[in-house]
């Protein structure tokens, strides 16, 4: 094989980025503020080009670490102005009765942010550098590793070619091609496992003159024991909604079979949503089913000249609504790592970096599994719901040493995931002990109650 | 797409079998003597044909459910030919002293088989039959599971050209290119776990007279905690020596790095064998470093038309010895649900066969995982042989109420892995109970023992 002839000039030479989704567009803005020119590669057409019918309108939950995120490369401002604050979680249970969950403290919460104005936001960001490129419709048919090749095709035009790299950056999404080169070595570990629920995204209409028709600042949870449906607030006044359903069985994807059967079920089910939902029995079928997969895989390096990151390395379920945000943190983590070890030894930076970060996306998995019986189920539960109550107030009595699960993942900019999982976890037998004591909220100020708190923290402490 | 002339005649259209190795070659067997012509496609060579140099010489132990396979079409005589039986493990400690334990009841055997004697004969008996076409040296490049064409290319011209099928068989192994193009599709499940853990084939040379220099009719272990080295028995008097070891570390391959090292590594902790190895230094450099893989997918099916088998749905590590007997279980379980359900209904026959197999695999990539350990450590545990003493004495004392383990998953012709791998579970629980009043052989006879045996072993029925 011909030697690349620019492969081994290494200032000047742009450092190449498989994928300009999220991920890609903002681990561009990094490394373009590292001094580097960059070229990315897309698979798909540019969203802000192709027309609105093409892109697929999915919200996601921006928390602290994809704000830190951003922050490292100064455009929070911008992505502000396309949020909406969701300061709880508002169960509706079947008779159209509200129960609430704060996310957090007074003035924390969670975003609601739509992935294409995300996306279309962070590639203007992107292209308004002179050392970025961005080429879009390009497929990446075939990666050379040990040459350090890829092989593209035009989509429109069915030209291929190839481009040499030096060092390349597989931020290709849950179905990354860069990966499936990767896996195709020996010793590569890799897994993929669906869950048996599909998801239907849906549309809750906004009222006359634009207005929202369920709380604003509100996650909205329809937990029903073996499945939900969720809604999460556009700008526009409408909402969002996903039903998360099985795939088969008894109620299911394969169950609802017409417009009416549709319409009937949930009105039964969802009753004060349904009548805000005018376009239900279209959309449903319209709408395809999506699939829910967590992706595992190791390594993420190939030498120094291959780097996987977010969902092409770690995919998980939605339910923690930390997809995105995982993402992000990849690039606040590469970046420190570049400022901590210099860019002369991107062998170690790489090896630094899936060491550091496998366990916490590892055990951000994890969550994301647990957090998916926590809502279609749990939250359904006054038990649940006086036990949160509960955990707020020893969190308040007790700053800093209690920090429930969800504010370990959500609002912190920087505990590790696996940490805050672990920390969780000794807290979760700990509320074990203490609830059976508990019938109201008022109980949690009995001498015995406030005896066992103080001493299941010391024994914590202890530990 | 064109539909394709012959893909609806039923009775005359050949199945098509993926892969021509052992367990193919088997499942063709079955389907002949079914009464359909098959058409076997293999990517590799036909090793009769291909010189010896090129045919790694790898040796497998064929157990009770292998010898059914091979009985269901009755080829055990043919098969007979090649094997040695082993009826015990001989262990060799660092100072070359032997301890052993039987494997089974007296009479009772592993067989030492060449994978390509076996391979080779099992070919010969399918290329008898005139309703069998076997194509060597065809690489599946493209399979349309829908359209249920395979697209194929001939590895020596180079030329391309499609097959359709009616009903495909995936048994092209573990990296199988069948199950390449279903782990493709929405939902599939699937995982690739290597161990840390590469191997090397070595050989302990005959002696003169092509006599055997360890005892022929055993399985000869050097069990060393982290690592070991196995061999098997040759009908020319020698072995085919195994070592078991890591990638990385202190002692690993990659701390190996001359002939001199080598040597000195093998005089040292391999005293009896290195002096019967004469070949080591260049060995060890000239053959490859296999890794240690287990595969699972699911589903193993595609509608009515394609099933995988064998390595293809389930690639364990060899620690068990039972890789290709687990795939001939497969080939006796499939014709055991034709016979029961008819081939009229292939979809209920392909879900029936993945819903019964896939519990039954995954207990035997558990257990070929949990007998690495014991091979390469708990062997060497005077302890551990003690109890395998005393379980023996409660087999014999209880028999059908005690069956230890090893003789569930190795000498039961049908016992499902799942049932073996539990009740194994159950009884060492027992054996934990019972080993602390155990310090010799005799303890056995003491009658607080023989009461907590006969109470165990109660407690076990009424559950």
């Amino acid at each position: 094989m011909e030697p690349i002839a620019d492969a081994t000039a290494a200032t000047t030479e742009p450092l190449v980025i498989m994928g300009a989704g999220l991920v890609g567009s903002l681990l561009s803005l990094y490394l373009v503020r590292r001094g580097h020119p960059v070229h990315l590669y897309e698979r798909l057409a540019d969203p802000r080009r192709a027309g609105l019918l093409e892109g697929r309108s999915i919200n996601l939950a921006l928390s602290d670490r994809g704000w830190r995120g951003l922050a490292g490369v100064g455009v929070t401002d911008d992505i502000q102005k396309v949020g909406i604050p969701m300061y709880r979680r508002v169960m509706h249970d079947q008779q159209g009765q509200l129960t609430q969950q704060p996310y957090g403290q007074e003035g924390q919460a969670i975003f609601s942010v739509s992935r294409d104005s995300l996306n279309r936001t962070l590639l203007d960001l992107v292209e308004a550098k002179p050392e970025a490129q961005i080429t879009f419709g390009q497929k990446l048919t075939q990666l050379d590793l040990p040459g350090r090749r890829l092989h593209l095709r035009d989509v429109a035009s069915g030209q291929e070619y190839d481009v040499g790299y030096q060092r390349l950056f597989g931020v290709d999404g849950a179905f990354s091609a860069v990966r499936g080169a990767m896996q195709r070595l020996d010793r590569a570990d890799y897994s993929q496992q669906y869950l048996e629920y599909g998801y239907k995204e849906l549309t809750i209409v906004a009222g006359p003159g634009g207005a929202w028709q369920l709380e604003k600042n509100a996650l909205h949870i329809w937990p029903r024991g073996n499945y939900l449906m969720i809604a999460l607030p556009n700008l526009d006044g409408s909402f969002n909604a996903t039903l998360f359903f099985p795939y088969e069985g008894p109620l299911s994807f394969e169950s609802l079979r017409t417009p009416d059967e549709v319409e009937h079920f949930f009105a039964d089910v969802f009753p004060d949503a349904a009548p805000l939902m005018p376009n239900l029995d279209t959309e449903f079928f319209a709408h395809p089913t999506g699939s829910l997969v967590t992706i595992r895989c190791w390594p993420w390096s190939y030498q120094d000249t291959v780097l996987l990151l977010g969902d092409a390395a770690h995919a998980i379920v939605p339910f923690y609504g930390q997809g995105m945000n995982a993402g992000f943190e990849d690039c606040t983590v590469l970046d420190r790592l570049l400022n901590e070890i210099g860019e002369t030894d991107w062998t170690r930076v790489m090896d630094e970096f899936e060491r550091l970060r496998k366990p916490n996306t590892d055990a951000m998995a994890e969550l994301a599994l647990y957090n998916f019986v926590e809502m279609r189920d749990r939250v359904a539960d006054p038990r649940f719901l006086l036990q949160k109550r509960i955990e707020s107030k020893i969190a308040a009595q007790y700053p800093g040493r209690w920090v429930p699960l969800y504010s370990r993942v959500t609002f912190s900019p920087d505990t590790p995931y696996a940490e805050a999982w672990a920390a969780g976890q000794r807290q979760e037998a700990i509320m074990a002990q203490l609830m059976p004591h508990i019938q109201a909220e008022a109980d949690y100020e009995k001498p015995e109650v406030q005896a066992l708190v103080k001493e299941q923290l010391a024994e914590g402490d202890a530990q």
